[in-house]
């Protein structure tokens, strides 16, 4: 089984959801055979490469509110994810674009298949919602890819040049097509679309349901009575 | 999309059903997504590797009639055969064993993927049906798959071991675990089971439907409000 979930990296839902998906995961009998590929969304491709302001100004800057409107507008999703095990310092999230991130995770992904493109997902996510780190910054991204398994020569390549820039643009292509219209949205088998940070129960379901489904019995068409050739000889 | 073919060298029906799959497939909208295996599957695992005498003179002496009846019992699939455009002689074909022609097919598929494969399946069904040669002969066997594409020295040394035996023997166990009981037996996208020789018409509906089930509209689970992060901004 395939979940390909598209995710941005400052995307605070998709990191709760992360951790609910990861808790049905940690009861479902075939978990074993569950791959999950991270794919690239960008909520905010007018953010800056170099930041001027962190989410919470950039909220009271757009709603009105100031900065401490803004947080105020973050204290529910933190509430929500501490509910979750995540200690969110949100409010001090620098607004950035993460178009750099995920070029490095198509480069995971690619080398290291999904099993190193995870570790660094995850990576990226506390980097920035609990350690409050740039990632848009060059050296952070190349120093929490390496910690996470990546060669650094290769970060640092892609990073100076524009590779898996079209990666990146065909997997938010991708997210249209499918109908995604915001993160997290998890996508199972190509068969199941699964919007937002639904709780544990309904990943649950949905695995369960498209586990069944990918151990069919087949569906036998046309009949058994055409011609055919047999232990005992072919209709001749 | 995938077809799979479990289908034996010797097997007339298989013949005749691949012209009947290739002309579903020739007006088939999306034919150029269809990779289609070849599987192994013995019809006759007691037969010889060295020939002792012709398919027609099998039937004789296994349903009575001699090698006069045996030769009838061919007639009629010569006859449908030939209405695929296939000139059989098979009244003439030698009843040998197929697991070295089937390893080779392994080895076509392992160094060449599909299309290498494909190319051999066609000549070694040419080869047995109208030139009615001896596809247990190594040098017959050989010819024919350097012919098709294949590195000489690889075959050879295929041929002199007992390489890809154990694959054509996980196709076989395959194939019962599946439900086939006769060949030829079509497994699309490991959904649809096709057994024996259908008409054009059979397997065009059964690649429309596959196509359309594997070209998704994804059903959408868990209702649409859960939170999640948009272009406007996230829920929080």
């Amino acid at each position: 089984m395939r979940i390909e979930i598209w995710s941005d990296v400052v995307c605070p839902w998709c990191y709760i959801g992360k951790r609910r998906l990861e808790k049905a995961l940690g009861s479902f009998p075939g978990k074993e055979d569950v791959e999950i590929v991270w794919r690239s969304f960008q909520l905010d491709p007018s953010a800056p490469a170099i930041p001027v302001e962190t989410v919470a100004e950039s909220l009271g800057r757009k709603y009105g509110g100031g900065v401490e409107g803004g947080k105020q507008m973050i204290d529910r999703v933190e509430a929500v994810a501490a509910e979750e095990g995540l200690l969110f310092r949100h409010h001090a999230s620098l607004r950035v674009s993460t178009v750099d991130a995920h070029r490095v995770l198509h480069l995971a992904l690619e080398t290291g298949g999904p099993e190193l493109q995870g570790r660094l997902k995850e990576a990226l996510l506390a980097a920035y919602f609990i350690e409050t780190e740039n990632v848009a910054d060059h050296d952070t991204l190349a120093r929490i890819a390496v910690a996470a398994g990546l060669d650094e020569a290769r970060v640092r390549a892609v990073l100076a040049t524009d590779e898996y820039a079209d990666a990146v643009e065909a997997d938010v292509r991708e997210a249209a097509a499918l109908g995604a219209t915001g993160v997290p949205f998890y996508v199972v088998d190509r068969k199941y679309g699964i919007s937002g940070a639904q709780s544990p129960e309904v990943f649950a379901d949905v695995l369960e349901k498209a586990w069944n489904e990918a151990h069919p019995k087949l569906d036998l068409v046309g009949g058994g009575d055409a011609d055919a050739c047999g232990p005992d000889g072919c209709a001749i």
